[in-house]
């Protein structure tokens, strides 16, 4: 986030604009900008309403423009405006900004320039949430996945030669040419299966027969070899981020790492909404929960308790209690971690100074609460 | 299922019809209902029968209007009539009941009215039984999926532009503005290849081949992070499986909760096929088996004993005696429970009134087999 | 396989015809009988060797007919006649016999009655090889599977009902009546595509498009129930395969279950071709081999010693000798259980008796090859 | 590589040409060559540079025909001309070879002559890196696959049978054979759905719908059955990973591989984030750990040791002292081996030499931290 220090006007429309909230803002105009440059190039739609469509995307540029030089005067005091200017992100602010004047001025058609603003999109990209994930992933399996890669083009080569061979004479359009068997191939290893082009004499349709169960093959080898990669770093990422989740509990923080990895495998992660009812009261319970962030409200009977980040609730069920007691809703969205009662048995049985904490403050809170 | 109190006729009615079995009537009357309002837009079949058709579906529609009252009815009573009428069952009940003729009313075409009877499916959905899991696994891998839809978007748009530049002069028809060609992106990038929409320029085949794979690659990915999401629900519910299989063994049934789970843990599941030789007389031995399911047949000298489920064996070796008093033979494919000397130490250690009762069994069994 | 006792010809027939392998002809007779079924169908091709084709139909019929009555025969000798008769595979025998006759006596045309020979198709099935375990991983998964099929019906009635609303008035004979809306529903929702029918409203187009994104969902979700499924079939499967042959190893029958358990989950199941070469003479090795079936023939100066079901070989490469002494082949199809290096040193660490006799049993080998 | 002795000119010149780097010379030689073989097929652009293309496949040819002869000559002088002539390897290049000028001599077209080429893309298959991994999932999986081949056929032809019955009178042209049906029912089956021919009749549409979502169900297993394969396959890499990690620390190094793979069973991975505090003073320890990758910060009264790869700590914990006597902390993203006291104290019964190690090294920094 830019944070200039001696461009109060810009500064203050920027706040004006974007509530604090310049990301949000972004990809509002990304949004915006993207559905306008569609409709642009609907004739009917933009012969209704063009002043409209220009005008904002006129608008949009101008904030891309905008966005990119408040980054550039801000990389320029914090002296590092060649890293940013260079960087991916740097580049595509730059293009974003750029390219679509460039391109009006080199005289091209406005409905081609503004197509330039597709290049907006992938300011989107850094926000997606699993995409690192998915990165890493592609990039673990990079080695089998090039490999089928490489058997998908050698059967598309092979393919495509020999139905050249076979069908040139039948159809000399269609398969006229290698790159036009090519054509054919791609769309049928693929099981897309367009139909525009389709071998007719026998041996070519055995031949075809033949691509089209190679592509369930390679299908399934790709989607074989991501699967396994998924459940890796799947399994990777929640320790981290469980572990990171259940160390900010102060509750667990007095156990050892040992304990807090064993913790970190039982603990589940629940992003909650706000006004989410978590417990209800009369409910039969099995499973206590912890706040790793976020803040919850216990309506007891007479009065609000407030449980913040770190507190924990719900406990009871898991001591033999199983009737939940009071209503207990989120205030504001919240991560809890959900222990449940065949996981917190265990827990105990390894930990019982665990369980002589929870039993010590449960004793405090019913005491507290009467 | 409803218990209306003084509704005497209608219980009469509605016990007669459905035979104490409300939901299973319930789903006779919408497969009945749905294939009618099918039949209903087939015209030939429709000219042939449509008394029989217009009275079936009224029919339906009269036992869905019928059950929802029954069901406003029994809510009234219960002082929960606001609840139910706004849970997504009770507006589905609303809906089903009200919509079609209301429609009717509003003056609607008949065939078009009566289309509304699609939403009576939708009483089906709580009595889909892996429904919860599935939707469990959804909600658990939401992340990552949400950002391979994004992906899959982005890719969308990225291919339909290009496209669009590169065809639009080729084609004019079929790729004339990029919603257009936006139709032909999505059925190639899910690879349906519906074939009504083509590129023919090279270079348009040349992205479209690169679409079809990018296709594939986003099938991978979804369908690796679904087979991951359903592995990680599978071990959850072994894991409550085993539970189950062990609190079934009297021996551990005396153990608390805390005890089974740190049993669960330890035991190894082991299926064995029948007529196998777990036990060889003479044999060094270190571990004990318990029978979760399926018998084995102790070859003592002079008798045979039999040990069906529940049972267990080998216990000596972990008392001391490391030697295999008898021939142990499964008479039926059966699963066995492990417990390995290390482990049954540690057990020991943590439960010492398991120990006891092994020991007291054993000593039983020793005095009987005399 | 029959045992006739008083039918001496048919015997001696079979015999003749089958060379002791009945099971291997009727296979055989089954892939020509639906070769020439399908032939029979290609106008050109029957009428060139109708001859020949009627022929070998008669022939496999013949067979059929007179496995049935032997089958039949044998059945009523050990009183279970009514049993067989009755059971999948008396019927399957029956039909083969007797339907096409039928057919043929009732007036159908010949070609039409002959496509009756696709039931002999059914015969293989019990010869298919991982069949049982493909059944069980359905049987086990059915839940989840059907719930999924419940959806993917849903998904395809809602959309054909819509769509049938979206496209009644702009494509009459493609979408009149919802079960042509249906097939064009289908053919979307598996991502098949035809396109012979194709939305062409806008609205119309948008629905398809999320039709198309749920038959990837629907895919996705289908294939990750599999593919956990197959997780943990194959587990156990392999797990009780190896055991089998483990335990036929005299060398690990003298440890114990636990410990045979151990060594099944390290040995991998390897099935060789006859006079395969296992080792070369000079090769650096990182494996011992076991023979649970076959025989292999090592290759020692001099002379060739031949090794049976139950001996090791390959051993000094985990002993600290990691060049191979001799070449060792496969006499006839052997299945070997292969021991990594790194399994081994594993095993050795738990197991010291082993390790002691295959040091002794290294020994003596070593004397007696001097 | 070939290392001819006697053949000076030759060899000078593949330096020269390939700069000691044969292999990569080949992949250009291919990649060159089967681009020219496609380029000869597009009438226009062969017209326009048929000289170039022409001179570059003779050169493709050549330096082919010239690596045959340099590995033909090398392996005569090896005297294993046999066997390289006869292998795999040693056929491909020959036919890469010879298959084009004897196919010209036979006075084949040129156009069809140099379509052989294609042969030369096998030459890539040694280098794709994945391949040995890919072959050992497919070899392993083989039988369950078969298996779903099988099926599929089977499908395949009861559909094929079903639809040339119901479809033959409708579209006598489209569906005149059981062959003809196949080339539907291959289509279709495989989801590739080319629409050339599709069934009109409602029974035909409906055994399609069938077929269509058996598609569905044979893709499914088929990826399943490769995801499992793949899963397996990667768990026995990692072992071999986690074995190397372990081997790197110097403490482990001084074991025998036995006690390392005792060790490797033993010890817990764990990737931590940076910046994480992994031990706090005062706590009750039950672990020590192994630095794999990364690096700690140990917080001494009065400095701060930092500890990298290969270093250990926390032993204390095991050896008496259960009382954390420093805050440590990862100083950037860091992979630990957890070691907890159980397994410690098995490990130390088995190789007391370990016990030893641990206690000098702790001994040599208590006294070095005073």
């Amino acid at each position: 986030m830019p944070k200039p220090r001696s461009f109060p006007a810009l500064t203050l429309f920027v706040m004006a604009t974007a509530g604090r909230n310049l990301t949000r803002t972004a990809y509002v105009a990304v949004l915006t900008g993207v559905v306008m440059m569609v409709l642009l190039t609907v004739d009917p739609a933009y012969e209704a309403a063009h002043h409209w469509v220009d005008a904002v995307l006129w608008a949009c540029l101008s904030f891309f423009t905008f966005e990119w030089v408040v980054r550039l005067r801000h990389a320029f005091h914090a002296r590092r405006i060649r890293t940013y200017a260079l960087s991916g992100r740097g580049l595509l602010d730059a293009v974003s900004a750029i390219a679509i004047p460039l391109a009006l001025i080199l005289g091209f058609d406005p409905k081609t320039a503004w197509l330039l603003g597709i290049f907006w999109m992938f300011k989107v990209v850094p926000g997606i949430p699993g995409l690192r994930q998915l990165r890493r992933v592609l990039v673990l399996e990079s080695g089998p996945l090039l490999s089928v890669l490489v058997l998908f083009l050698m059967v598309l080569f092979l393919a495509s030669v020999v139905m050249y061979f076979l069908e040139r004479d039948a159809q000399p359009m269609a398969f006229g040419s290698v790159p036009a068997a090519l054509w054919w191939a791609v769309a049928t290893l693929t099981t897309t299966g367009y139909g525009d082009v389709v071998p007719i004499t026998p041996l070519g349709r055995l031949i075809a027969a033949l691509v089209m169960i190679c592509g369930l093959g390679v299908f399934g080898l790709w989607t074989g070899i991501l699967a396994t990669g998924f459940a890796a770093e799947t399994r990777r990422d929640n320790f981290l981020r469980t572990w990171e989740s259940v160390s900010k509990v102060p509750f667990f923080a007095a156990l050892g790492p040992a304990a807090i990895a064993d913790v970190t495998h039982m603990l589940r992660t629940m992003d909650l909404p706000a006004r989410t009812m978590i417990i209800r009261k009369g409910q039969a319970g099995d499973c206590m929960y912890f706040i790793a962030a976020g803040e919850v409200e216990v309506d007891l009977p007479g009065k609000k308790v407030t449980l913040g980040e770190g507190a924990f609730f719900g406990e009871m069920a898991l001591l033999g209690n199983n009737t939940r007691s009071a209503n207990i809703t989120t205030t504001r969205v919240s991560r809890l971690l959900v222990l449940d009662l065949v996981d917190f048995r265990l827990l105990m049985a390894r930990h019982p100074d665990l369980g002589e904490t929870i039993d010590a403050e449960a004793k405090r809170r019913a005491l507290e609460n009467k």
